[in-house]
């Protein structure tokens, strides 16, 4: 069956609806799995280069400081020398902050901020990403894994457990990186990352509680419940020596914020603000004492750099299940995290970022971290902003940071002994208050009221609940939607535009006219099993409406029903039967069924099937016009019913 | 924004995409949550109508009895009466063999024949569907069950528990249809139940070789692998005799299939082939003696009509949980059967069966069955089939089977001493036989291999793993498939069909032309969160693929990219985003987006975000060729870049 023109009842020649070539089954399956796994088509650059080439291109493809690194110049080095100073006075705090949240060693906090940087400098694409731990992973793991282990009271198994979940963390992002399934990152939806993001930073910033008031017992859950009950049920052991101190701290932190935000030259005030609040905080205590006086302090931080940790790693069965599940977890939720953040900066400045890629250069990054005494690391979204505002040119930032980090590590140690905690909680608290997006939430509202729901339910759900029922929840229903855009397609009437050929939904175009004796009815999705039921049921409806409304009208009687094929995209096995029925449906009714512009995936499987030969090449038409010609002709030449006798007479095969 | 016409580039009227007149949010989410629970309808007989008539009219739709009764004739009851007697005598051997089945006493199975049906009866919107146990439901009840409790140590807590199991498979059937969620039966696709009921025939007869071989010792698990071991490794148990009479009685019963299916009117050769076969196997062990070789029989049937189990039902709590799932399991699976049976029927006889109502009926049914010592039932296809080819009218039929069970119960049962357990099997293998539908499974391979691979992996999951297995793989892939549409929709390039101002897909028209300077891209899905990522990727790939073909052919440079926008039926936050980076993207290398049709849902959130601000109601057609028209007559008369500087000049808004 070609593509020849066929004549039309009006006499008129158009084209005929295509049926496609013919593909063998292995080459369809070729391109479906090839649009699949690799929709970006990374193997276009290798096309007609030299084998040498080739290999020259691979290494830059995983390695792109070779890409870099051979056009480096000085300029770039003092942008770059700038930025990751700036980030390592930031990364400093925070890691010591974060590695606190995560019930660790501060000090592994500053370990996790001198390697991975380091690898991550090697594999990474993006020039903006600043490396490091990040508070909601870092709470994530925290809490998933004391839920298995007391970290007062076996620390050493959970500091071990640690380093095994950061591990499977970084087996499964390279995974899905090297497997191109990157795509699971996707099904995080912006609405459900601005809501989990937003509770994760509340439930954060309620921990925080603990140091700020200054209490020895609080409870192990996150919730907000919880906490409250665990803040008010001891108002008598609340230090206001700490809360005061915190409360300032806090204020310095957000002023700084706020000029930062006004006047974006001056982002140097808000980077280096944690940093003045660490010293300036250190020196108080050191010189009034105030740690005799309720203020709790970090206490000795071990001098060098990472320890080894390879042989730490446990691969026990009671507890490697709870490893892999806390490695999954934090292992997507920092992906998501590190490559949306990628993505922005690198759209600001106009140039691509391979998600694939990135997962590997992520997932190697956190197997190398897990050997090394790091946790779970990332591309922080406030380190990197304070990055680009910084002027960093290319990811050489990060291995002035990583030195920074390595000069802190070898000298600087001691001085952090009488860093006050209640300062790191302020620290904590000031850059979570910048990820509670209420604006964004508004946005949703406004634009999309089931987008809305799921950013609130994950936001509910991690405060009320656990960070991992906020995000089950919020994935549930991001699923269930694309599922009841399946279940439920639209279905609407079709009705002429005055003065044209063009038939648009009424709906929207309220001045279309429908056209007498013929129902036009297009549906807005592919007809799958999970459909084909409802669609029975709403084509019946539809005709009966129109037969309502015809009575009422005294129209001339329904004879045509057309159906518009162009948005469905696709038809499975039940589809086809749901539309044999609907043909039935429609004859036993006196009404003739007429397709029009199915796509090439529907055409190949009506061709397949027997539906295409019983309803005849005759009713299937290119374009609403010429099928509606063709009935208005037949209308006024012929009943339907007669010309039904005689279909073969118009298939000119 | 009105839907008035502006001015075209050209100077040529045309209408402008039209802006859905602005609906309140509560009625926008009545209009859903009525489309997605009440798609059919149901209220509408309701309309108009005086409040008596109104009463009459829910009876009738709760206990449809109350519509066909008055109308009911001596002509009706004498095909009733017919119908029922025939699938009264293939119920009864049915019934004690699917009991056996699930390790139930075989007198469950006769009862459970009786008080169902005659609910059914009163409840039931189907004409032919003859109420009764399944082979499949009882057999993954039987394994369900046993996996919890051994049914030979603890043969009552095992009975309890299948009534407690009918009762919430009962409650979740009635539930599903009261809140109008029979649509999740629709997410089991037909190539699913294809597969799984070819599997679970399968098991089944696999399951016969036990007593087929009177085999003593058995295995529990019913996959294919276990029971193979267990037939092979105790050869020397076998039992000729028996293996001889099932042999035999098997090639009869299906020699009565094949001629009743040459010959529909001789249908009551194989619908009296089963209960001819009991008669004649028990007067052949009554005479030969042959229970003292080798020929195990059912023996002692207790007298009477069903016993009341109400207080028999478990709510403790360590069975109550297996009691749920089995519930759930074996209620949407019977639901599945009796919904998708009592539609193929109403089809051939053109009536309309009610989903949500049938489920209520079903759901019923079920919990009365639980109080009245019957296990789960639903609407069996061959008894069904039976009653639709012995030419019952009505649901009465149902009720004459049930009074014919009921004569047995009270004075018929002793007569069943003797009936070999090896007649019951091959009464089972005969009817399982049916169940595997290898032309069905060639459909799907030639229609669809996707449903294809999903009915296979449902036959290889039942039949090497367990029933459940092959469930959740087959609805698991079924549901990825759903999502992979949304993940990865198809994209294509339009071109321009000779002779005509048609655009469509130039690899389903193979002389479609492209249009010089101008790439007219369709997308064939929703824009969500789940492909926003693919498709701002697919587009600039397309881009490039576009600039490179230019490259070679020489044609003139590319100036606009127009994305059609028909089949894109709704958008969410994410998407809107992409379009914004597409847009980007576009500006960046000097090309102009341009949209054409967007529909209603698009249009709404295009114009509640900025976008529609940002590219301008000048960029957005309602048809490719006013697109195409406007594009050519920019290249003509200036380049974009400068037109883009007075947008605002053709913006008549």
């Amino acid at each position: 069956m070609g593509n020849v023109d066929y004549e039309h009842p009006s006499g008129m020649n158009v084209p005929r609806v295509g049926v496609p070539p013919p593909q063998p089954f292995l080459k369809s399956l070729k391109y479906s799995l090839k649009e699949t796994f690799f929709p970006d088509d990374p193997l276009r650059r290798f096309k007609n280069k030299p084998t040498s080439k080739r290999l020259v291109l691979v290494l830059q493809y995983f390695f792109p400081i070779f890409e870099w690194a051979p056009q480096y110049t000085v300029q770039f080095l003092k942008s770059d020398l700038i930025a990751g100073i700036t980030i390592a006075s930031l990364a400093i705090p925070q890691g010591i902050s974060y590695a606190k949240l995560a019930n660790l060693p501060p000090i592994l906090g500053l370990y996790s901020s001198f390697i991975p940087p380091l690898i991550y400098a090697m594999m990474g694409s993006s020039r903006d990403l600043a490396v490091g731990t990040v508070a909601v992973g870092s709470l994530l793991m925290g809490s998933m894994l004391s839920s298995e282990v007391n970290p007062n009271h076996n620390p050493n198994l959970f500091l071990h457990l640690a380093f095994t979940s950061t591990f499977f963390a970084g087996v499964f992002q390279a995974s899905l990186g090297l497997f191109r399934l990157g795509f699971i990152v996707d099904f995080l939806s912006h609405a459900t990352i601005v809501g989990f993001m937003g509770g994760a930073a509340t439930v954060v910033c309620l921990q925080q509680l603990k140091s700020i008031l200054a209490l020895h017992h609080f409870t192990h859950d996150a919730d907000i419940v919880s906490v409250m009950r665990s803040v008010f049920t001891q108002t008598h052991q609340w230090r206001w020596e700490s809360a005061v101190l915190g409360v300032c701290f806090i204020f310095f932190l957000l002023l700084t914020r706020f000029i930062s935000k006004r006047q974006p030259k001056f982002f140097w005030v808000s980077a280096m603000a944690p940093l003045t609040s660490v010293i300036l905080g250190t020196l108080l205590v050191y010189f009034t004492h105030a740690e005799n006086h309720g203020v709790q302090v970090i206490g000795e931080l071990k001098k060098g750099l990472n320890p080894p940790s390879i042989t730490d790693l446990v691969f026990v069965s009671p507890y490697m299940s709870t490893a892999i599940k806390t490695g999954l977890v934090v292992g997507i939720i920092g992906l998501a995290e590190g490559i949306a953040v990628g993505r922005s900066f690198a759209m600001f400045k106009n140039y691509h970022i391979d998600g694939n890629k990135e997962m590997i250069a992520i997932g190697t990054m956190n197997i190398v971290g897990s050997f090394t005494s790091c946790y779970l690391t990332t591309g922080p979204f406030s380190r990197s902003a304070v990055n680009y505002n910084a002027g960093c040119k290319t990811a050489a930032s990060n291995i002035v940071m990583s030195i920074a980090v390595m000069v802190t590590l070898l000298c600087l140690t001691p001085l952090f002994h009488y860093t006050p905690l209640v300062v790191l909680s302020a620290i904590i608290v000031s850059a979570m208050l910048g990820l509670i997006d209420y604006e964004a939430a508004i946005h949703l509202w406004k634009i999309d009221k089931f987008d809305f729901v799921v950013c609130i339910s994950a936001y509910i759900g991690v405060v009320f609940g656990s960070v991992e029922i906020g995000l089950v929840i919020a994935v549930a229903l991001s699923l269930l939607r694309l599922l009841l855009f399946i279940a439920r397609p639209r279905t609407f009437v079709l009705g002429n535009i005055p003065n044209s050929l063009i038939y648009r939904n009424i709906e929207q175009y309220p001045n279309a006219n429908h056209v007498p004796g013929i129902l036009i009815l297009q549906i807005d999705a592919p007809i799958y099993f999970a459909n084909a039921s409802y669609l029975r049921e709403r084509i019946t409806r539809w005709i009966d409406e129109e037969e309502d409304r015809i009575k009422v009208t005294c129209e001339a009687s329904l004879q045509y029903v057309i159906m518009v094929m162009t948005a469905i995209g696709n038809i499975d096995t039940s589809g086809i039967s749901m539309l044999e029925e609907v043909k039935k449906i429609a004859d036993r009714r006196g009404l003739q069924l007429v397709l029009v512009n199915p796509g090439s995936e529907v055409m190949k499987k009506l061709n397949k099937s027997k539906f295409q030969v019983d309803i005849g090449q005759k009713w299937m038409y290119l374009t609403v016009a010429e099928a509606v010609e063709a009935c208005n002709f037949m209308v006024h030449s012929c009943k339907p019913n007669q010309s039904k006798d005689e279909p073969e007479d118009w298939n000119h095969v």
